[in-house]
């Protein structure tokens, strides 16, 4: 019997995962964190009212979600000042970002990103088969003008940012993305990831542009929102373009758990407020815990701090598995130089203190010796 | 200014949803419904149990969902006395079947399925470039031994069948699947939608095959345990064929809350009892509302009934919008001969009352007029 083949472009994917997930280092260590600080999660939590408007919609799951998500996008609608027809509510950006390359690029279409920006952009590039060239980060930030010029080197068919930037947390104001706007490519989309921006000071969103098809922004409920585990992220961009999700998006997808819980968060501004004030208290404590320890930290735009370890890869590597062993989970960034950096989640200050004491401790344990 | 341009796949693809949502036609008619028996919910609702799991994961809802649903797939494992190599657990049914379409369709390949089945199968295949070939029903049910020879003919990638079926509710007992298993042709791959399957009766489904690389099996938390809104559905198939899902699925796609009701859901076997013994009640119940209307149903192994309407499509049309205006929402099958039915799933007796009232007043006004 022969058995069924993958497409060739299928059997060319190793079957991969951008990121291995917190869970599967827990069971790997055989004990539960005790400070999540890793996977750039809020750790401040949703807002109650949002947790409310979840657990009774718990009990009317039973129905699928609304497949327009109309309420929410309604209310984002609203809330941005534009219309719904600018607006696609996706099961997280991660989703989005998957039929927004599954509908532009085909097999050999060329793609710009940075070295070392979201691997899980560049995990749908190569599942559908796309290019992809990157050009490095300049001292920790993306760099919007190589991104354009080497866009209109290979005639990108989408060129990804993310502002602020993950994993290093840094921006750029609202004036640079406007000018990178301004210098898109005949025929490039410029994919805007603003997963970050409720965290960004004021003048670093460009204001809204709904009418400029080469133009698409990402943003989510996931980070300042606090509800990664919801999936819940939009597409903000001209109608044509939102509109052409609805070719081939999974249409009835949405969980109708979090679609409530989206829409009771987005009215919550009291809530997000309380947590813009809690990540930048914590910011401060990881600089001051970095600089305790003699190590410097990157100014940050979002809820992590990347921590300059002062020296390699290998060994901010090193740091990364004492402070797992001491129960704190953190991450790196993958490409170097910025892989001399450990990126840690802010975090409420029992979480801070257990990294407080546990930095010194790994730095002591992996500063002199091989790992 | 040059737009950018969608894939000539993407440009060849309607903006299109296989299914108008319920709230939609709410929203149009400017009142909730009495009762929503359209949709191939489970009106009957998850588990207690599951309630209560999601009510407390929501605040845990900050945590990314575990990748790898290593809880939720170990129980699904023990459940069904297989390994969890054997089982991918994804966002709902339509999630896992649009992965496997681009796992193994490309472009021009064909894919083998029933003129009147699932139209969201159809929608991916269409969406990643197949070509369909459709097979009629024989007496309102799939029929495996044309399936096979059409496959054979067009040497299919994939072949399609729904058991028990969606919109007709009529089923094969195992062995008739287990002949059509037998007979798949060298190198297709045989796509068992058993989203119905806890509600058919026993010798419905066929024992777990999980060596066999050339068939793979949907089940799903969306039906009898009442969790549609949760996107929660799963694949068992050969651990090559699952793993084959982790080249492109979205690795952290998972509700983390759903992830969570699921897991009660399957350990709740109590309330499953309940609710399968509520639907087969309310299938009798049906069937006698239809007949006090002179009507006939199709006997069903699904939590729906297909009453024939004695008239055509047209008819059973305006049956379905008469309905609507008194409250009640239910669909109907899109290909002739089935449209001659509508469709209305079990409701409990508070729905059932409401359908009942309105079944005779819907027939009565658009029998003898035009509409």
């Amino acid at each position: 019997m022969t058995k069924p083949v993958l497409t060739p472009l299928a059997q060319s994917l190793p079957a991969s995962v951008p990121f291995v997930g917190p869970e599967a280092a827990e069971r790997a260590s055989g004990k539960p964190f005790i400070a999540r600080l890793g996977a750039n999660e809020n750790t401040f939590g949703p807002s109650p009212r949002a947790i409310s408007a979840m657990q009774k919609a718990a009990s009317e799951v039973w129905m699928y979600g609304d497949p327009e998500s109309f309420e929410l996008r309604n209310a984002l609608a609203a809330h941005h000042g534009i219309a719904p027809e600018n607006i696609m509510v996706g099961e997280g950006i991660d989703t989005l970002l998957g039929v927004l390359v599954r509908l532009y690029v085909g097999q050999g279409d060329a793609v710009v990103t940075s070295d070392g920006a979201y691997p899980t952009f560049n995990y749908h590039v190569a599942g559908f088969g796309g290019e992809l060239h990157k050009v490095p980060y300049v001292d920790d930030h993306e760099d919007p003008a190589s991104l354009i010029v080497k866009a209109r080197e290979v005639e990108a068919k989408l060129i990804y940012i993310a502002n602020p930037d993950n994993p290093m947390g840094t921006w750029h104001s609202a004036d640079v993305i406007n000018q990178m706007i301004a210098d898109i490519p005949d025929g490039s989309l410029l994919v805007l990831d603003e997963a970050y921006i409720e965290m960004a000071p004021e003048g670093t969103a460009p204001e809204m542009q709904v009418d400029n098809p080469n133009l698409i922004r990402m943003r989510t409920f996931s980070k300042a929102y606090g509800m990664a585990g919801a999936r819940v992220g939009y597409a903000i961009g001209a109608a044509e373009v939102i509109d052409a999700f609805n070719k081939v998006r999974n249409h009835f997808g949405m969980c109708r758990i979090s679609q409530a819980g989206a829409l009771a968060a987005l009215k919550n501004s009291d809530w997000l407020a309380h947590v813009q004030s809690e990540i930048i208290t914590a910011r401060e404590t990881i600089k001051q815990i970095a600089a305790d320890n003699g190590l410097t930290t990157i100014p940050s735009a979002t809820n992590f701090v990347a921590i300059d370890c002062g020296q390699d890869g290998a060994f901010a590597r090193r740091v990364l598995a004492a402070l797992l062993e001491d129960g704190i989970f953190a991450r790196m960034p993958f490409v170097a130089p910025q892989d001399r950096c450990i990126r840690v989640s802010c975090g409420t200050p029992e979480q801070m203190d257990a990294f407080k004491k546990a930095l010194p401790v790994a730095l002591q344990k992996r500063g002199a010796t091989a790992w």
